[in-house]
């Protein structure tokens, strides 16, 4: 997917390398061995799905400019800094084919590193003139803490709803998309309608990104993905096409998979996954991410047809394309 | 010290119930078990030191208003969360006699409620008019981040220096302070003079605090202060006694500190505090504190002779009264 959406994104090609900069500049301490750490995680940078987002949002609104740059970078930040704690969260042995900032650091370093980064990506934010964009930023990461906490409490619970599920990732991880496009189309001057549908458009890739990850988590290339599976069943995380699962197949299958996620084997992974594997559960799933797609697509239909939003449409089909 | 401070903040008893108020309105959660985590917190509420700086510093300057009262808010938010960030930190048994978050929900809890806290600070704050003061805890956070990571980062180093050992403190604790009182007075629509003299103040008030935090981790009644002593110890964190210690006893004591810092015996603590105690160290440390306190005091010195600036100055006394 990467250089694909490298491909899909020349047209803002010199505003991603803007961010880069920005995002280096930012970062950087008059004390040394902050920089080192940086460094480290910043090998973790991932395909810059956020930034892109802000940037290809002003760009169908009429040009992204300096402040884009800015909010893209900011929000660049904010996930890079969601990362790292989820580092601390996860347990996860690889994150994109390198070790953890917490396997080689330890949970200390890890927590303080996520918040250096959270620092700078509000200290940032409020570079820019008026409070808008720091607050909506705020606000997000409000929802994402919130969707973090509520999927720690409902951890080990067999018995999670779609509606929970749903709460959860709506906050986890749509929050944020749906604050990129948001404020891609704001900064470029769009109207509140325009700006709306962007919102619309994020949060329900974001909620299709996030339930692809969960199937991915399930059937994925572990080459392929590059990074470890099976987490979520590890760290007792109901997926969407657990829940359905559990919901619908037959009543011994059912049982089996709550001994399986109780149980402490260690290729209980592999287990899960033979079980799911031919039932219509991942089949399930993939048709509400489908569905979230044509949302996203629907709310951008009717606006001028302009390159940014071509890609933008683009993108949305890929984030189905990644598991199948 | 608790009951002190509450009588000699009678001038500010209203603004600081706002700042309960306010404190308590803007981290309710529409998702319940938030709620929860953050009750379980806000027992832990100390002495509102910070808020006390804001509010003191503005009615010096003439008057305390509403900005001053969301400030307030928001450095105490920032001070909770970097206490609930130093349990995953510190492993810390005990915190204000009470259990920390960490040991009662685990890590992850308190990684996310300390990102809650933080977040909701940037988006009380950004609801001032202007960035002014977003963008000036930003850049606070900024220092305290890479205070606590050059701290990480010198654990175990017993050739610390002090240069390095301010470094540290400065910005992990006294930065946060130092803009509590710039803060107070800028708001109060003080002159850049008066703004920079309330920032010494509250920086050298910082620093006497955080030595007297050393002195009270080896010399305290665990009683008393009501947290875990010998802490800095255990965690490998040298402080202001340990390094004049091991810069001026004679050689076989610097050598025995260095064998029991390095040691795992469980009662290092109980041994270290009898080899330091006896020594001229503590009363280094304490002098060091006195100057700041000294510094902190003839800042304000000059200024117009207000009950909140008389108030600020017999603070200044407690801070280094608390160990004696």
């Amino acid at each position: 997917m990467t250089s694909m959406l490298a491909e899909l994104t020349q047209c803002i090609a010199p505003h991603l390398h803007a961010v880069d900069r920005l995002f280096s500049g930012e970062l950087q301490s008059r004390v040394e061995c902050v920089n080192t750490l940086v460094r480290h995680v910043s090998r973790f940078r991932g395909k810059m799905l956020r930034p892109c987002l802000v940037l290809l949002s002003g760009q169908a609104c009429g040009g992204a400019g300096d402040a884009h740059v800015t909010i893209a970078t900011v929000v660049e930040m904010v996930h890079m800094a969601t990362l790292v704690h989820d580092d601390v969260l996860d347990e996860a042995e690889l994150r994109r084919k390198g070790a953890t900032l917490n396997h080689l650091r330890g949970n200390e370093a890890a927590v303080l590193l996520g918040d250096y980064l959270i620092s700078h990506s509000y200290h940032l934010c409020s570079s820019l003139q008026d409070q808008f964009a720091s607050r909506l930023i705020a606000r997000t990461t409000n929802e994402v803490c919130e969707g973090e906490l509520l999927q720690i409490h409902h951890r080990n619970n067999l018995d999670l709803d779609e509606e929970t599920y749903f709460e959860i990732i709506g906050r986890k991880t749509a929050a944020l998309c749906g604050a990129c496009c948001l404020l891609g189309a704001k900064l470029a001057g769009a109207g509140e309608d325009v700006v709306a549908r962007f919102e619309t458009y994020g949060r329900a890739l974001g909620v299709a990104f996030q339930i692809e990850d969960d199937i991915l988590d399930i059937v994925g290339d572990p080459h392929t993905v590059g990074k470890t599976l099976g987490i979520d069943v590890e760290k007792g995380k109901l997926t969407l096409p657990m829940i359905h699962f559990l919901r619908t197949a037959p009543r011994e299958h059912g049982l089996l998979l709550r001994t399986l996620m109780e149980s402490r084997e260690p290729d209980k992974g592999d287990k899960i996954r033979n079980l799911i594997l031919p039932s219509r559960s991942i089949g399930y799933a993939r048709d509400v991410a489908r569905g979230q797609i044509d949302r996203a697509r629907t709310a951008l239909a009717g606006l001028p047809d302009t390159e940014a939003r071509q890609v933008l449409d683009t993108m949305a089909g890929f984030v189905i394309a990644r598991s199948t």
